[in-house]
């Protein structure tokens, strides 16, 4: 625990706060069907949440396809590319912002840990209407994304707290292995679409529903906000 | 058992036999999102397989709103139309059209019964890509769709099979649900998006991945195509 006694929060981003898993789904989809890679929606949603790159690897190398370094490099490149099209429809999930600001208002540090891509970390972060601009960092950052837990680790840093400090709370299976390797514990979000099965026996310490789910629940992972 | 000492099959569609689940989520979630109820698209994809109607009742019940029967009737027309803008990115499931052939040349009966909707059904039946049109029967001809067991019950009927001779396949827990209500053992496969998990508490006899998995693993629920 901190110094004030109560936990860091580390947050994932896509699934977590916003509600943009299915807009990226479709987006992989679309980017791998432009280089004739026919993939199952099913396989892409189950690797969402690791880095871009990996998953253009480990999806297409499921699906029996090895892909080139040109070809991985097009299909991450059309995937933020269809992404953008779609990203007005990209809302936040309920109860994002107020568990945000009233973790602030209690002192209670926290930042934002994406895979998504640094440039558009920025323009997404905004679609959560904070007070202020948030603290975040990208797996750009980092030599390796989630499921490696190098994210994690920096997060705890430029938080100022050792990583057993930190709860770490994401929707993907990925988010909580990393959690687990960066001796953080890992709080599991239904709302990216994984069930609460998955996420138990990725090692969640607790399942919640969504950001208002959690934020009616904090006592339960022993975080008080009064 | 049928008299050929084997069972029938009643297969789901959408999710089943074709890779449209996530295409239905998101015409699901733009048509709420027009009559200004925003949803989380997870509590979307938790009841694609019902009814569009129950669909529309249910989900906006979760969230608070209670639509008025015009209401519901808009946004089941706004799915449909939004459906249909991106019906060309549907595909079939890897290996969906190889087994339904193969079932009909061991002479093992086969239909798909379907909570889409009648107008729609022939032109996504052709996506299978069949060498001819396949029997099938959609919600339109019973009282109430699945979860309810009546439309099974109306597929053994039309096969002239009893229903504990059938199995059902489908991806969502509400194909297996009903399956169990019609004396029907029901088969799970994952290429919906359900976990496997959700699906074995629904009852599934047995979980495969995808249609090419059900074919390769036929020995697993007493059916040989020799």
């Amino acid at each position: 625990m901190t110094s004030s006694g109560r936990p860091a929060f580390v947050f994932d981003l896509d699934g977590t706060l916003l509600d943009s898993v299915y807009q990226h789904v479709t987006a992989w989809q679309r980017a791998f069907a432009a280089i004739d890679v026919d993939l199952s929606v099913w396989r892409i949603h189950k690797r969402i949440g690791m880095s871009g790159s990996l998953l253009a690897k480990r999806v297409s190398h499921e699906s029996g396809r090895e892909l080139t370094q040109e070809q991985q490099d097009k299909v991450v490149a059309l995937h933020t590319e269809y992404f953008t099209e779609s990203v007005d429809r990209v809302q936040p999930l309920p109860g994002a912002r107020d568990l945000l600001v009233a973790l602030s208002e209690a002192d209670v540090p926290w930042i934002i840990a994406t895979s998504g891509q640094a440039d558009e970390a920025e323009s997404h972060l905004a679609k959560l209407d904070l007070p202020e601009e948030p603290p975040w960092i990208s797996s750009a950052e980092v030599a390796s994304a989630k499921p490696d837990p190098e994210i994690l680790t920096a997060a705890a840093e430029q938080l100022g707290v050792d990583p057993p400090e930190c709860i770490v709370v994401g929707d993907a299976v990925w988010d909580l292995l990393a959690a687990r390797r960066a001796q953080m514990l890992g709080v599991g979000l239904m709302c990216g679409g994984y069930s609460q099965q998955e996420l138990i026996e990725a090692h969640a310490f607790r399942v919640f529903m969504d950001p208002a789910d959690l934020h009616a629940s904090l006592d339960q992972i022993g975080v008080s906000l009064e």
